[in-house]
């Protein structure tokens, strides 16, 4: 091969209903599992609380599927958290991204005999 | 697993020097390679030219290789042809591309169970 120094480059999602869920929905709900509240999540990601809800929302109704449950108390004074479905599904979401992006660079070895 | 009907999305590129390499540019020399002229291949992607040659002298540039040679007759008379440099990064990028999707299928049919 005459040509090295490549590396390579990939971005994951999942589609459903030809609406599309990535990293977006993926890391938000990973920071309303790690910090217990949607509106600190949404401020760690520079998102409106409004605009961190919607897209819970709009994923709750496309999938059918509830995601975060308000504790007692609300948002304010109880906080939020995954549903049992939502971890789950973060969980495989996580070693999705994860596993292809290792499966990625491998085919990439393979064709482009380079090495990190 | 209580959500299903998911698909996997996938995007792939290479990276080289900071910059970018994807589809566009690959599509672009496949197309050279099918019709032996720029002006045909960047004309059959509904852009200009300039903007073909372009788009591959900066590829060349950036990685110190010819890609293209024009023919005896100029791009009017003669066409244009991939170098075999060319030929061969090409081939590899296109398993790659497929390789890759295979291998991203592939996991996500582990993690979420799901039939195509």
């Amino acid at each position: 091969m005459t040509v090295t120094g490549f590396n390579p480059g990939c971005k994951f999602w999942l589609e459903k209903g030809g609406r599309v869920y990535g990293d977006g929905l993926f890391n938000l709900l990973l920071l309303v599992r790690e910090k217990g509240s949607i509106s600190a999540a949404a401020s760690e990601l520079g998102m409106s609380y409004r605009a961190a809800w919607g897209k819970i929302k709009q994923a709750e109704r496309s999938w059918g599927l509830k995601l975060v449950e308000t504790r007692v108390g609300g948002e304010c004074g109880g906080g939020a958290a995954l549903t049992r479905e939502a971890q789950d599904l973060l969980h495989r979401y996580e070693q999705y991204r994860q596993e292809a992006a290792r499966a990625v660079r491998r085919v990439f070895h393979q064709l482009f005999e380079w090495k990190t």
